[in-house]
């Protein structure tokens, strides 16, 4: 239990699906932790409502007073004001939406927000990697692909928070259309559902002998993992669609390794699950394509944090009392 | 004339052709500037004592003392140790010269060296836009393509002083073969001899009457500029050409703000002679391609320095010392 002078903050993620919370000490201690559903349908003045509710509860759960909150939001916000600007994945894209104003309000302690990659970003600077590097380029490759970026210690956010967006970077100036309206993005080549609907085709073209086996012939079980293990297990075809996507990380890696030479690429999120073949032919592609300094000193690496990324980015950014806008 | 307190300082761009020297104030205010042939087939040894001997007289001219000296080369240096690695363009390529000590003791004085690109950002953001922006991405369109980013209003250099080798940004996956060993970097795309050589063959085949005006005839007269004019005058395929070469730039362009958003990107070099049309482009395909956020506050300019540039971030560089290794 903290003493009473030491501040204790708390984190919250606001997710399409789940909130997650987090009250923790400034070194990351965590203190309590839990989630609710999001139910975005319901409108932000019911989710905003249950947010407030999360935190009062898990503050009373480790009996703190909270000293600030941080809010990791799912897309673009106004962090000076701490309001919502557009987030594509909630209900009604929350178009303008006071939070840091409102849920300050209720739980009577000041609240900043951050969009969630780039708050992941922050955790890891803080609690993971940034603990012996201080350049760290972030990509968190999911659902989507989102990214961080950080230099000299310090998250590179911009005006408006979005500096950092790796998975709109094109690489495939042709290439397929992106949810985010243009085309060709690292997001289309590399991300989840990019890799699945790969391994969808091969297993019903029937070329994934081992992915039908180990899916039992269901194509909406598919995940990158499962892709990787069927790759272990002898799917030549499945292995070539996952070097195929990873050579696009590569790419994205390549073209970041040449205009920042980071000390450290981490790849997370469920893709990053892939394992060796993704880190290996990142690696290798880095290496064929950056010609014009040696590239071994960059280390790609999973997350140190996991899950808890983005939550424990949220401690941090109370900690240094938000991050204003950046010129 | 400066009072005796006040430090003066010199700086060096070693270049494949010249040797150009300055002496300046702190404030880069000039006091002596000259320039010499660098003649590298003579070796390292005789172009040194030739660097020297520049920067002794234009000293001599400017009857001051220098306080430090900054030397801009053109490719891969250590600046911790002051000693080239691989300058490609010069004869012999200059691995392991110890350029700051030689030339240190030649002089009696520090001298610090940088990348001569990275050196050009520099001087952009010690007395070009910087003065107005702490963000800055510097492209430099020549016979090859070199860059610089500035975030915070600090040069990112990383490790080896390689941070900001834009030119070598891939956007072709499977594009033209480049010098530096990849293919389908930038410098394939939007360089002068790549936008040069598609001049040459819409020349030679016909297709474009006005630049054939222009030139008399001889392709060894296309420049990037000449083709602006033939376009202006009515050569449609010649516009074709340079609104591709534009548009690689700005894909370029597009990935370097999801990444970091900078304030101002320069586009200097003798390719943003082009004008109109190059900036134009540019901008038009930043704005298709980057949807995720607003992108009008992008400044796009042409550098404030032009060709001085370089010179005067060797005067930033003596004056802060040289800048060491970062992590």
């Amino acid at each position: 239990m903290p003493t009473m002078a030491e501040p204790v903050y708390a984190s919250l993620d606001l997710g399409g699906t789940n909130l997650k919370g987090l009250v923790a000490t400034a070194e990351g201690k965590m203190l309590a932790e839990g989630s609710e559903p999001t139910r975005s349908h319901e409108g932000p003045e019911r989710v905003l409502e249950r947010m407030a509710d999360l935190l009062i509860s898990l503050g009373e759960e480790a009996a703190v007073d909270l000293a600030a909150v941080g809010v990791g939001c799912p897309g673009l916000i106004d962090q000076g004001s701490g309001t919502t600007r557009f987030l594509p994945n909630l209900a009604t894209h929350w178009r303008d939406v006071p939070v840091a104003e409102r849920l300050g309000t209720a739980l009577g302690t000041p609240v900043y927000l951050l969009n969630d990659v780039r708050m992941a970003t922050l955790g890891e600077l803080t609690f993971g990697h940034g603990r012996t590097a201080s350049s760290i380029v972030f990509l968190a490759l999911g659902t989507g692909i989102g990214g961080g970026v950080a230099i000299d210690g310090k998250l590179r956010l911009g005006p408006l928070g979005m500096a950092g967006e790796l998975g709109h970077m094109i690489l495939l100036p042709d290439g397929p259309g992106c949810g985010c309206g243009s085309w060709g993005c690292l997001e289309t080549l590399a991300s989840g559902p990019a890799i699945t609907a790969e391994g969808v085709r091969l297993l019903l073209s029937g070329q994934a002998p081992e992915l039908y086996r180990l899916t039992s012939g269901d194509a909406g079980r598919i995940t990158p993992e499962l892709m990787a293990q069927a790759a272990r297990s002898g799917d030549g075809s499945v292995r070539d669609a996952l070097v195929r996507a990873a050579s696009f990380l590569g790419l994205a890696v390549a073209n970041l390794v040449v205009t920042l030479h980071p000390e450290v690429i981490v790849l997370g999120g469920g893709v990053a699950g892939i394992g060796d073949l993704l880190f290996d032919t990142v690696r290798a592609t880095l290496t064929e394509r950056v010609r014009m300094f040696p590239t071994a000193d960059v280390r790609l690496e999973p997350s140190q944090l996991g899950d808890r990324a983005g939550i424990l980015g949220g401690i941090a950014l109370a900690r240094m009392g938000g991050i204003g806008s950046q010129r």
